[in-house]
């Protein structure tokens, strides 16, 4: 298959690296910047890859939804096939995308915007086909988990964590995307697309680790107890969509226990398989590259599509999920949240609720929160 | 796609029960043995399946090398594609699957025969067409991993945890082929087939779980060690494969530790990707069915093959790759081998040898127990 390149950043180096090695792919063209086409293969303009008629597939690796999108939908009208890492991208414009290639007959995949090298979406799009898919999650940023098991394992503060995460790569100058637990929801949202045919765009609950200090590690490790940030999608019998990211305290000896440093891991339920588990690096050059070139490798299969093109947007409906949650706030607010135990601990309380839905306990932690109450919280199960 | 399957045992009820729910698939016939063919679908001949015009894939869930071999034979001769979930026959007949499978341009497909639910061969069939794979391996028997972690976890001895394994329908009424790890070994027969294009035949390092006693795991649970039965494969720089099956004790925070119960764990390594794991249900009726019906997904893409055509069958050479091994055999014999570090306890000697040869480990324990010593050994890493 020969495949030209949109962007030649980290993962876009390592997808020409790795299309120059493979058997049966040909590296054509590469988009860059202005300025920065130094070498023959590289090109500045979209058009130019678009009137290459030797361009079979074309490889999205620029990030950000504009001008990515535009430059997508034109090769994909040029008659290209698809592949993407870009995880923003899918979620905001992916069902678009997977029209326009239905229209003109080639394929879109983006198995790499989830999980990175972790087969997940490729996976999830096989079994959907022949199983029922009865949830979908798993810890699906990478930067996060990190800074948890820095915490946990290294005996290190929120602050120390995140620098070190920072000095090694792992998460930008601006973290926020990753923290906030936005990266891993846009995920969930792929996820979602992929095995129920719908895209939840609005309506979620979102909590990441900002909250989580040293204080709060040492009281839930001496409970054996191991912190991970989740992400959790399913649908209801009558058809809604459930998508929510959260930590969540799991027992030492659970599968997510076992994922450390910056390593992702996805699982899904299937109603016949069971669940199935997959773990490896969820980033990097190489890792996300790899995805990428299995997406080439299943055009050549002749796979076409991850996201149907009757994909449609909905909103999520958290009301139906519940958990029961740890939570760490003020003993002024105790009485605000449904208790089943707690403990003072200083000016503190911590306790764990009885089963909320998921969609009222983040509603509540808000108001908490907005009236100037620091609150910790997490689900005491994946 | 219309499928026709062979057996109707265990797995083959769940294979017929898939097809029937299954969006694109349709169930045409099943052989069953001759008396019980009760049901119009049911049939009791090869020849009235491949007759079936309408049959596009031949499903063989029957189990043994013959009649599978012969019936799969002829239903490739008649142009329909094969998919299996049986072991035993790729382990033994696979080369030739896949020459007949190539002649007659169909396909043939078998992840249901390594891993049962867990999607391994699928997504290492993939990976290689892009990526260097530099090892497999991994948890592949669920009957030994029951037993282990029964003793781990549950302070089971070993014949407790066989009769519970046995009870549960886990381990057959004589568990020789999971025991001794010959069933693990097949199936690092076909990843190594897969991963290598080389399907290793003989020259195998293999030791089950049969030495283990409550004491072993006592003592090695005393240092924080957890362990498990694992394989592994390999393609040394100048194209030997290692391929062997052997007990390993693995630090507590392993994944491998978090594989519990019956479950699978199944990992590559890939010089891109890195570290893939994949974990889930290694057999029972619909996880088993649900890799099946995954494969004829597959097939519907158009994908065609698994094993190459050019496969060829090689000895294993286990002598390039080297463990640390813990040990415990009787304190007369400690002189026999490389101890780094040992300790004396009552008649017996425990401790931790230097870095040995795979192949000339098992060797010398084989000639320690000849001359009638008592030996337990295990890898000191995964």
């Amino acid at each position: 298959m020969k495949v030209s390149v949109l962007g030649y950043g980290t993962v876009g180096v390592g997808v020409c690296s790795m299309l120059e090695a493979a058997e049966g792919m040909e590296l054509r063209k590469v988009l860059v910047r202005p300025g920065k086409a130094d070498k023959p293969f590289k090109v500045c303009s979209i058009e130019e890859i678009c009137a290459d008629e030797e361009t079979e597939a074309v490889v999205e690796v620029m990030g950000g939804v504009e001008p990515a999108f535009s430059f997508l939908s034109a090769a994909l009208r040029a008659g290209k096939h698809a592949v993407t890492s870009n995880k923003a991208l899918v979620a905001a414009k992916g069902p678009e995308l997977a029209k326009l290639a239905k229209e003109n007959g080639v394929g879109f995949l983006f198995s790499a915007a989830c999980g990175g090298a972790v087969p997940f979406l490729h996976n999830l799009a096989l079994a959907v086909e022949s199983d029922r898919i009865l949830s979908v999650g798993g810890i699906l940023n990478g930067t996060t988990n990190f800074m948890l098991d820095s915490m946990q394992r290294r005996g290190m503060d929120y602050g120390e964590a995140l620098k070190e995460a920072q000095a090694l790569g792992y998460a930008e100058a601006d973290p926020t995307a990753d923290v906030s637990g936005l990266d891993a929801l846009r995920k969930i949202m792929l996820a979602c697309a992929v095995a129920y045919n719908k895209l939840p765009c609005e309506g979620f609950s979102l909590e990441g680790i900002e909250s989580v200090t040293a204080a709060d590690v040492r009281h839930f490790q001496s409970k054996g107890l191991v912190l991970r940030l989740l992400v959790s999608g399913g649908m209801s019998e009558d058809g809604r969509i459930c998508a929510y990211v959260q930590p969540c305290l799991l027992d030492s000896s659970s599968p997510e226990a076992s994922v450390l440093k910056n390593f992702n891991m996805a699982k899904y339920r299937g109603e016949n398989s069971g669940d199935i588990i997959l773990i490896g690096q969820g980033a990097g050059r190489y890792p996300t590259a790899s995805a990428v070139l299995r997406d080439l490798s299943d055009l050549t299969h002749g796979r076409r599509e991850m996201m149907k093109d009757s994909c449609e947007r909905v909103a999520a409906d958290n009301s139906f999920c519940t958990c029961r949650y740890y939570v760490r706030l003020g003993a002024g607010s105790a009485d605000a949240l449904p208790f089943a135990e707690k403990e003072r601990d200083g000016e503190l309380v911590r306790g764990v609720t009885e089963r909320v839905p998921v969609s009222e306990m983040h509603a509540r932690v808000k108001a908490l929160r907005e009236s100037g109450e620091e609150v910790f919280f997490a689900a005491m199960e994946g």
